[in-house]
C-alpha cells in the first residue's frame, strides 16, 4: 500500500520531463511517429477535422478543436462516438481528418469509430499513450504521446502529452517549426515547485460541496480537465463552463458559498474574460483567478507564452488543487472510488 | 406581480399547440420559411454541417447535430463562437452548411458567427423565434420556429420548437415529408396532462443540493437542458453526463444522496444506456428513469414514437419538474436571480 496520492504527485510532477522527450523525438525519425503522421496529414489536405475522445482525453481533443479552427482555419467538431456505434450511422467522410485521441488506446467505442471512419472515407490518425493499443493499429498513423506508464487513476502527464503532440502536430500540419513549445518544460518546472503554495490554497475548499470551474477559447478545455480532476478525485461537485455558457442560466447558481475558479491567462480567451469576471463580481462569487495577475485571490502563472500553450501550464496547479483537497478529505486520489484506467463502453 | 411559475407554467403547457402551428405552417407557403431554407440546403449540398448556439439553443443545436450525422450522414461540429469574435479565425467554409439556433436572434457573437460564416463561404441558415431579428436578416435563410413571444426568462417552448423545426428541416433536406411528426402534438398534450403526478414527484427533491442527469444519443440534449432548467430555475447545482462520459471519472460522483434522472427512451439511445444504469445500481444511486418503462421509479412516457422525436416529449416532464422544485424551495422560475431573457456575450 503506497501513500496515498503519491502515484498522482509523481505523475503530475513528472510532466515537464514528459514534455522533453516528446520535443525531442518528434522530429523525423523520433519515436512518436508525429513527422510522418504530420506529412501524411498534409498530403490529404483535409477539409474538416473530427476529433473523437472521452474523458481527460476529450479536453484534449477539445483544446485541439481550438487549434484547428484558429491555427488551420479548418472547420472542426467533436464526434458523438454513438452516432456510429449505437446508431450505425456511416457518414460521408471524405476529405475528413478524424483525429482519435485515447491515453489507453484501447477504448471499444472509439476503436469502432475509427474503423468506422476509415472505412467511410476518413484519414484517421491515432495520438495515444500506446503505441501497441487496438486503437495505434486501426488508424491509418498513430502518434506516441511518450508520457510513460500512467498508473494513477486520474490522468495528469497523459493529458498534457496529448496536448502537447497535438499542438506539435498541428503546428506541423500547418507549415510551422514547433519552436513556440521551447521555453515549456522550463515554465513547467517553476510552476510545479510551487506545489506548497497550492496547498495552502487548497485548505480553503476543505469543506466546498459544490465548485465552478470557467474559462474561454483555449482555456475552456482547462476548466473542463480541473472539473473532471476535482470529481473523480476529491469527488467535489465540479461543474465547467465556458465564459460565455455561464453568463446565460448556470450564472444563477453564482452565490458566495460556491467556490468559482476562474482561468485567466494572456491573450484573447482571458480578455474575452472581463465580462464573466465583472459578472461574478457583481454576485460577491467567491473567485480564484489563475493565470494572468489581477484583483483578489490568485495563482499567477508565467507570462509571455503563446496563449496557444498557456493550457499546459493552466492544468499543473489545478491537479495540485485536486490532489491536496482529496487528501484534506481524507480520500485517496490514486485509487477513486469506481473507477478503472480504461472504460468500455459501445 | 404574478403568480410565481404561472409564464413558465403557461409556455410549457403551450408546447404542442406550437407544434400544431408549426407543422401547419412549413409546407411550401407556410409562414416559417423552412421549405425555402431546405431547397437552399440542399441545392448547395453541404459536405459538412457547423452549428452555432448558446444555452438552451445550444441543447436543440446538439440534437440537431445527431440528426445531421446520423439521418443526414454529413459530419457535423459545434462551433465554439469565441473562435471567431475573439481569435478572429477565419476558416475556410465553402461547402459548409452554418446553422445558427437562437431564441432571441439578437445574440451578438452569434450574429457575428454569421457574418463572418457567410463572408468565408459558407450558406447560413438562422433558426430563431423573430423573423425581424439582426440573425434572421444577417443569415442567408431564416426559419422562424413560431413559438410566439416567450416571456418565462427559462426558455420551454422555443426549446421544442427548435427541435421539431430543425427536424422538420433537416427531415426536409434529406427529402422526407415530416409524417414521422404526426402524433407528437397529441401525444405532448397526454404528457403535460400528468402534471399533478410530476409535482408529487418533486417533492422528494426538495432537500436535493446536487442532481446528476444522463442520456444517450438522442437523449443526451435533453439531459444537458434538464440540469439547465434545474439550475436556473431551482438553483439545484444539476450536472448532465452523456451515458458514456458518466462511466469515466464523473462516476466517483454517484452516491445514494445525489440523486439521478436518467433518461431511457425506445431506441438505440436507451438501449445504449443499460450498462449506465447497471453501474448507477452497482453504487446504489436513486434514479428516477424518465421514457421507457422500468423497474424503479420513473416517468413512463408513450411508446412507439420514432427515437428521433422522442426528445420533444422527455423534455415535457422534466420542464415541469424544474418548476416544481423551484416553487417548492420558495423560488420563482419565471423571475431567475440574475438572469436576463438575451445575454449578450462577444
Amino acid at each position: 500500500m503506497s501513500t496515498p496520492g503519491a502515484l498522482m504527485a509523481a505523475e503530475t510532477a513528472e510532466q515537464p520531463q514528459v514534455w522533453r522527450r516528446l520535443r525531442a523525438e518528434s522530429g523525423p525519425d523520433g519515436a512518436s511517429g508525429l513527422h510522418r503522421a504530420a506529412g501524411q496529414i498534409r498530403s490529404r489536405a483535409p477539409r474538416f477535422v473530427a476529433l473523437v475522445a472521452r474523458g481527460t482525453s476529450d479536453h484534449a481533443a477539445l483544446y485541439a478543436k481550438y487549434l484547428v479552427e484558429i491555427r488551420l482555419g479548418l472547420p472542426a467538431g467533436l464526434v458523438s462516438p454513438s452516432t456510429m456505434t449505437a446508431y450505425g450511422a456511416r457518414p460521408d467522410l471524405r476529405d475528413v481528418l478524424v483525429l482519435a485521441v485515447s491515453q489507453s488506446g484501447g477504448s471499444p467505442d472509439l476503436l469502432r469509430t475509427v474503423q468506422v471512419a476509415g472505412a467511410q472515407g476518413a484519414l484517421t490518425v491515432a495520438v495515444t499513450n500506446d503505441a501497441a493499443s487496438p486503437l495505434a493499429s486501426a488508424a491509418h498513423a498513430h502518434v506516441d504521446v511518450l508520457a510513460g506508464p500512467e498508473r494513477a487513476v486520474a490522468a495528469t502527464k497523459t493529458y498534457t502529452a496529448q496536448m502537447l503532440t497535438l499542438h506539435r502536430l498541428l503546428d506541423a500540419v500547418g507549415g510551422g517549426d514547433g519552436a513556440s513549445s521551447d521555453p515549456l518544460p522550463d515554465l513547467g518546472d517553476a510552476v510545479l515547485a510551487r506545489d506548497g503554495e497550492v496547498a495552502v490554497l487548497a485548505q480553503r475548499y476543505r469543506f466546498a460541496q459544490r465548485m465552478i470551474t470557467t474559462g474561454r477559447g483555449y482555456s475552456y478545455p482547462t476548466a473542463r480537465e480541473a472539473a473532471l480532476k476535482l470529481m473523480e478525485t476529491a469527488y467535489v461537485s465540479a461543474q465547467a463552463f465556458s465564459g460565455a455558457d455561464l453568463q446565460h442560466g448556470p450564472l444563477a447558481l453564482i452565490e458566495p458559498q460556491v467556490p468559482v475558479l476562474a482561468i485567466v491567462s494572456e491573450g484573447a480567451g482571458g480578455e474575452a474574460m472581463a465580462p464573466v469576471l465583472a459578472s461574478l463580481a457583481e454576485r460577491d462569487a467567491d473567485v480564484l483567478r489563475i493565470g494572468s495577475p489581477g484583483p483578489g485571490l490568485g495563482i499567477e502563472l508565467p507570462g509571455g507564452v503563446d496563449d496557444e500553450l498557456s493550457p499546459l501550464l493552466e492544468i499543473l496547479p489545478l491537479q495540485q488543487l485536486a490532489r491536496h483537497v482529496a487528501l484534506d478529505r481524507g480520500a485517496d486520489p490514486d485509487a477513486p472510488r469506481g473507477l478503472h484506467k480504461i472504460t468500455a463502453t459501445l
